[in-house]
């Protein structure tokens, strides 16, 4: 079976030389075990994170071992009496064409109504992301202006709708004139500025007349101190990522000092991680599969083909190129 | 009667140059009215806000009116039923030897076992300040590490002992040893590390080993950058200030960016405003009185004296040079 390997921590910026894949064989099923095959596989930029190790909520991977995401994977053998051959689960698993795991590692999900995508997005992670970093820290209120970063990125294009969803007047920040078209023609924001445009902060500022009272922070750098004159009062900014300097070290990482404007608007900033809110998962979930049915959510993956496409797709992330969810169709 | 009025608006550094001292004449008392003399003038550093018009909370100063802040005035001919000659009242009023006011912009003050200029720190705004930041956005727990800057100042020096009574380990930045001495020898804080010392970093790092729970922000700049890798998850920074670049312009505040950290620590940054917290102050109040009384809290003033020192006394607030509150004590 092949597996991709952590070869070396990335520091700078990110390649394929941080890889390694090789070769691994499978142990036998015990008892409670499943044997699975990858059918799909997120990949995600808080990964980085766990690979250079600087993430504060997830054990770092380390060398020669395989990195694991979330993926959506069919059982082939079932030592358990709660799945059988056929069904499809979803679970942290390594990047692996296929894995033997204990049958708590995973668990059985539905495709009736619900796309099998959807699950490793908006319902997932991403989902969960975008849900509790807006609704426990952002708290938009009917008619409040929201700027979202990132936003036609998996979280970001899920937290515009919620946004909208609660009556909010949404602004998205993009990087092509594509997905600002997309934000607005295809899953209704009310505007969306391309932050290549030299005229950014001031097209910003004219589509915040009325200053910006949350801003969903994912990407940091120079994009997030055009928001920070246009703050209200008692703005909240949930701090999701700063995907802008992921591949750049904390010393690069130089700017505007953003306290001045806190005090200025009296303004939060928190930063998150979705597993904080573990043990409401459910209830989220509940919600966001409730507006996907309704119409009132809709999602987007961008679909590459293949195992051996895992790691561009991963490096792909930080390039800004892609709309809504990045995922890896397994092929064969 | 002497007034002082806003010249200039400093924008760069503060100077006399921003300042007139001009003499004005008072109208008649009519009812309801009093005739007022100051007797002890408080300069604080939020008063250069109002000054450059970055005021959120406050309207600014225009050119050529009187600059107000809060002062100790002995009333000396009074139209109010409520008030009579020779009572002490506290309010905010125009930098002027004499003013003529309402009845209704001061309270009576008690000094039986208060003293005159605990009101204008400790117990006025200073302490409302250091004790709505510390405990509503700070809210530190016992055992906790509470980071203070500006630690000697009037509002760190007040942030600091109620994290004592709180049960926390408090740690006092600041600009000299003698102020380092004072917080450790004289209101017990557990440590003090000095900015200026070439391995400021180090020390910080070594004084809070077990990271930091609570910082609070009065200073901004690079001081603060020591304390963003210290950040313990779900680490809480109310912001009252940036001091240390209240005299420069936004676009020189350049730093490391500090979302980063927030990310990796999960960590809250709040800018705040007293005056949020208005329909608490007669219980904060109250609670600060207390703990006076108890001998848990203690302050310190420095005092300088004449009408002529009011100006002085405001820009050495921008040099670090003080202990306490600075208050400005009449002398005729």
């Amino acid at each position: 079976m092949k597996q991709i390997i952590l070869k070396e921590r990335p520091a700078g910026k990110i390649t394929e030389a941080s890889f390694e894949t090789k070769e691994v064989r499978l142990n036998g099923l015990h008892d409670s075990e499943l044997h699975l095959k990858l059918v799909f596989l997120s990949v995600d930029p808080y990964l980085l994170g766990r690979m250079n190790n600087e993430s504060a909520d997830m054990p770092s991977f380390k060398h020669g071992e395989p990195i694991k995401s979330t993926g959506v994977l069919r059982v082939i053998r079932s030592e358990s009496r709660d799945f059988e051959e056929g069904d499809l689960v979803v679970g942290q698993v390594p990047w692996q064409e296929e894995v033997i795991v204990s049958e708590k590692k995973v668990r059985k999900i539905d495709t009736s109504f619900i796309s099998a995508k959807a699950y490793l997005g908006v319902i997932g992670m991403t989902g969960l992301t975008a849900y509790f970093g807006l609704l426990d820290i952002g708290k938009p209120k009917k008619d409040e202006t929201v700027v979202v970063s990132a936003a036609a990125g998996a979280v970001g294009s899920t937290v515009g709708q919620i946004a909208q969803i609660k009556g909010a007047h949404v602004i998205g920040i993009t990087g092509t004139d594509d997905k600002a078209r997309y934000l607005v023609k295809e899953i209704g924001f009310n505007a969306a500025v391309n932050y290549h445009d030299p005229n950014f902060a001031e097209n910003l500022k004219r589509a915040c007349p009325n200053g910006v009272d949350v801003y969903f922070e994912s990407v940091g750098g120079e994009i997030s101190e055009a928001v920070w004159p246009l703050l209200n009062k008692f703005a909240r900014i949930p701090v999701c990522g700063t995907i802008s300097n992921y591949n750049s070290p904390a010393e690069e990482d130089v700017g505007t000092r953003v306290q001045r404007y806190l005090i200025q608007a009296n303004a939060l900033m928190q930063g998150f991680s979705v597993t904080n809110y573990k043990e409401d998962y459910k209830e989220a979930t509940e919600q966001l599969i409730k507006w996907l049915r309704e119409g009132k959510l809709t999602h987007k993956e961008t679909v590459l083909k293949g195992f051996d496409q895992i790691v561009p797709a991963f490096i792909s992330l930080f390039e800004g190129k892609n709309i809504g969810k990045i995922i890896v169709e397994m092929t064969d």
